[in-house]
């Protein structure tokens, strides 16, 4: 298929960047379901190391097996499957080229107390094991997150010699950031912000919550007449953070709730102007049917979303 | 002897790894008792670093002389030996190719209070000791785990590269556990999910307990109709937690006990699906004679249950 | 699209390559419009550095312009462009994604009378410039042969370790050979052995004549009774000699010639075997309109030969 | 434009750096409406990373997109623009050229407790974007002092050996500084001496007040005599704290103010002997016509402060 | 000054490239007298390697000072000034900013036999000179032409990955051409295609004379029906070489020659669409004021060819 207007706009933000960088975006953009649309929807499985085998695959045990989620993402035709090295090195042979695929190079766990992740792959990795991008996870306001941020600048430059698409997941946490914070559209925003400035080509952040958590940022939106009442609006300022939305921000599902409950979520994250969703545990913790569907009804509100925006 | 059915299986589950890997792999698959049954049968002697010598050698003061567990190791037809530096460099080379090495490449000892282990050995003398595999120890939880996850992940990329089995001993300890809940059985499954996300290709873990340690495990596998009353369901879901029992992992016998509780063990482990046993203290702190009938012992419990299995 | 069978089957034949070699490969044989049928068809325009500009171009002086190739081979869906560094540099942002590319990583010209060529271009090159190949010609027979294959090893061990497909044009000339010699069958078949051994992953030789240049090369054929008078059967025979057909052989056009005997060639060289075709000169010097017929005949005459395979 | 006579007294000040560092300098300083005069203007937008996105620009929603900086920066022909990567990754390909640019090499930002910065960025990358001048925060004082000017220094030793100028933002703070403190005309002078010793060629302090911190600097002061009355005797010292006025100083402008106060701070510093102004949110946070005016105000105050002093 | 339109199309030809080598390119297209015309005017002064100082500045003893000639590019507003690293040395920090830097980094001398150069300089010595491009030869055809192009590549490489414009001066010789044939038109197309095909940013070439070398070439000329007859259809075969005219092509002026002669080349090469002179003997041989005029009407006649071709 030829490379769309819509994926040629999208990779026009990334003038400067090499054209492997590039070369790789657009197979991200055009494979699958959503493929030319512009948007993206990542199948991402890393939740057996972040949170624990049992919490994540219990509930549909096939998602034990590593090459469940591969099939899962090759049938529902995702943009990428994303996860940990032990997982990739477990299908990347066998579906060679069925999927593309980013490998999240950073990990932490639920076992530990400390707010840092560990760095568990490299971009040779990745190189090696066929994928087109590469993903790392900051904690922007923890006491480690300088630390991080010099991890994921070196993982970055590497990644992009190499001509690989990087990823980026902002989940601010930590230092004078309350719970609720953490989802604060303010915070939320900041995050996707820090995430540009360190040269992410994609960012993954949480739906954001109508909440405030800076004074700064109370006084900034009080005087600019901001309203965040409806998740779209707090989506569009996400997206404005994000070099005036012309950095791709994807919106991750969190834990497993209603069906409805989800789409009435991708569809203001769509209006709003988001550019895909990140879906794991609400997808495959159901029976792969119903995860099928869902993607389905998933990619198609985004589809929609892609071709309104285009017609007007 | 050509490589058995069993095997090749097992060597079926680690497609994209390197062939020399594969050929190491075989290599401790197809040497002695166990060898072509896809079951592992291995003497590990790092107590003296991790416990102290005496802790671990005057039951059975031969046992000081690494020359002893060589010779044990032989005569017992175990899949392999494994020692830290010093222990296998004192025999590789009066026993050059007379059974598989596993060098233990980072230790800890019972002296320190900070739960961490030195890296004590490199892949290069991996290689110059003409040893199969290296493995590394990990503390899920502590800490210091993202530090020890990296160090890991450095060695086992290199030790690959070189065509080298990777061993990971999953320890969860530290950080928010309690003491019990390091042998619990959601956490020994998060452990061995942890090592095999890092990418080993043999996990060895300690027999879990029933009790569950976390509550996000405690809701799923309640939720799920998981019964964890007896040792075997508990392996059965550590072995699931291993990318669905497609990464070989190994149960420790923990502290020295009496010889029938030692089989009960061994043959719930085999009966769970466990590739096998790694049985030290409970072997060579008892008179060789009694070792040698103990592991000969363990090793039918596993064949048997691997041709129970076969012909199934 | 999902991997096809004829796909997955030459995928097959390059077990224990690293998975990202596979996906390229498989990026390269899902492609396009022979697109998932195991054959290729690929546009090289190298000629301006082996040949001269006029002598290239000087015919159709649109294919001046770099761009104007990459359109071509957009336009008649070809599987793969391949081309030197400066050439790929000059299109490679702006067609991002749109077509395979292979870097051909050495050169000749024609103004020297050293049988050798330059290295230039690197596998970072490749990666920048978002290739799914790396590319170098080798002259068995010439004087410099052994300190090419030298540098071709190194290229091609690199570019296997970051998930580059490497593809070997073998092109004997120089030494004790004829000037006929050069096309023989049973050099183009020793220069296919060679280049298997050195590792590539797609060959690419001249269609082989029915002159046998060596004398013992003569003696084992007749002795086995070979029929080399039709190019079906030389095909075939280089086919042998590229491990038994389990590396992937494709054939150039050489210099431009009458479109019936471009599509006799094709159709011997398809009945025989050959993995596909690799034309330059006989496409881009005829006017663009000529060039995309001729491309979708010789792709048309291949696919054909591919579906009569898989049903017999 | 030849060098003017300003500019080859400036650079007079820096013998002894290798040419490239100065012919970036001259670049700086025979740039844009300042050009010729030894004064420079500044557009530093590093906002969004160190106070967050609504804080910087809900005021002026057009400052979402870092583009909009690249031509407020051009339309104002400031000396050079100041911000992080992915910023100046945004627009260095489109604007190839237009204005020097300098790469804010290290961030914090408002969401964490740590008083440290992260290095965000390298010498090579600042090569790639076509950068002049490399520029980094430090805070004397604070905890992590020591690490950030072993951080700073490293980075300005590479900068060097590679011609680029090395611009260091002294903003003292932490550690024993009372708030106050922080701009107290002791210590602005005390980080402008630190920020000369580490061998930065130009360095950024705010406009110091007349509050003196330390009893050491008190009693010096005024067994000197100095009377810190006004701004222009403040800016006077931190100038003598820069090697005697030989290192470039320019000053900050600090939150966003009315316009009559923004002109009469920068007359005083430019009546003070200072080398130029570095404002951001003061003109970026105010719609563009505005914003440019009072550039082009602020410009004309340093020009007119250079022409009297040469006249004198 | 704004970068004009010719300078931004320009540009637009080398998209792909790094953001710092376009900053570069247009800092050469935008400076001195030539600045924004989309021409380049070159003072190449490195005769004196290549040639001897007698033979190069006896007729104007002024020019053994390389100040001279740095004053000489200054006063006459080229738009950069190429020499080798001694030279550049001599006067890079006198001079720093005040005209752009080619560091020509191979060279030959009159005094051997063989046809080759050496290394003379690196990236590293151009970035410390603040130089904004570097330089190399190639000598096409001779049998030292491969080593040659991979010293070119690696530099190349190694200059674009910092930001430094790549000049290749290609000067076929040697191998199987004749002296008449070294500037033949075929062969200096064929030298200019070379030269882009390793990735130059700017070429330079000699004037091509009528005479055509090759067999092949001529062929094909003749089929094309080309007229070699006027020095302006020659050079428009060369431009079509680079790249269907989108890489800069320099001319350069050859032995000092009568002012008339010269003037009506450069209208010949100007009128054929070349991006400019570089000429070095035919000025600096000339007493001061001799050598600005003529550079003031080479300048001329290239600009006005600018504005033909704009305004057509």
């Amino acid at each position: 298929m030829r490379i769309t207007a819509p994926v040629l706009e999208v990779l026009s933000w990334y003038d400067g960047e090499r054209p492997g960088v590039k070369a790789n975006l657009s197979r991200l953009l055009m494979h699958g379901i959503t493929g030319g649309t512009g948007r993206l929807l990542i199948l991402p499985v890393d939740q057996g190391f972040e949170h624990g085998p049992a919490a994540s695959f219990a509930p549909n045990p096939a998602g034990y097996d590593p090459r469940y989620h591969f099939e899962l993402a090759i049938d529902a035709e995702v943009s990428a499957l994303a996860a940990p090295l032990g997982f990739l090195t477990a299908g990347a042979d066998r579906y060679a080229g069925a999927v593309p695929l980013i490998l999240k190079a950073n990990n932490a766990n639920g076992l530990g107390s400390v707010k840092d992740e560990a760095i568990t792959a490299t971009v040779r990795d990745a190189l090696e094991l066929g994928c087109s991008a590469i993903g790392y996870t900051i904690y922007p306001g923890s006491d480690r997150q300088y630390d991080m941020f010099e991890e994921v600048r070196a993982g970055a430059a590497e990644a992009k010699a190499n001509g690989l698409v990087v990823v980026i997941w902002a989940y601010p946490r930590g230092g004078a950031l309350s719970h609720e914070g953490e989802t604060a559209v303010d915070v939320v925003a900041y995050g996707a912000q820090i995430a540009a400035q360190l040269g992410a080509h994609i960012i993954k952040v949480k739906p954001p919550a109508a909440h405030i958590e800076t004074a700064q940022a109370q006084l900034a939106c009080q005087a600019a007449g901001y309203d965040f009442a409806r998740l779209e609006a707090r989506v569009a300022h996400v997206l404005e953070a994000a070099f005036a939305g012309r950095r791709l921000v994807v919106f991750s599902g969190g834990p497993a709730k209603d069906v409805e409950a989800v789409y009435a979520e991708v569809s203001a994250i769509a209006a709003g102007g988001g550019h895909g969703s990140i879906v794991g545990r609400n997808t495959f913790q159901r029976p792969r049917d119903e995860a099928l569907a869902m993607l389905g009804r998933i990619a198609a509100i985004h589809i929609g979303a892609s071709a309104t925006r285009s017609a007007s």
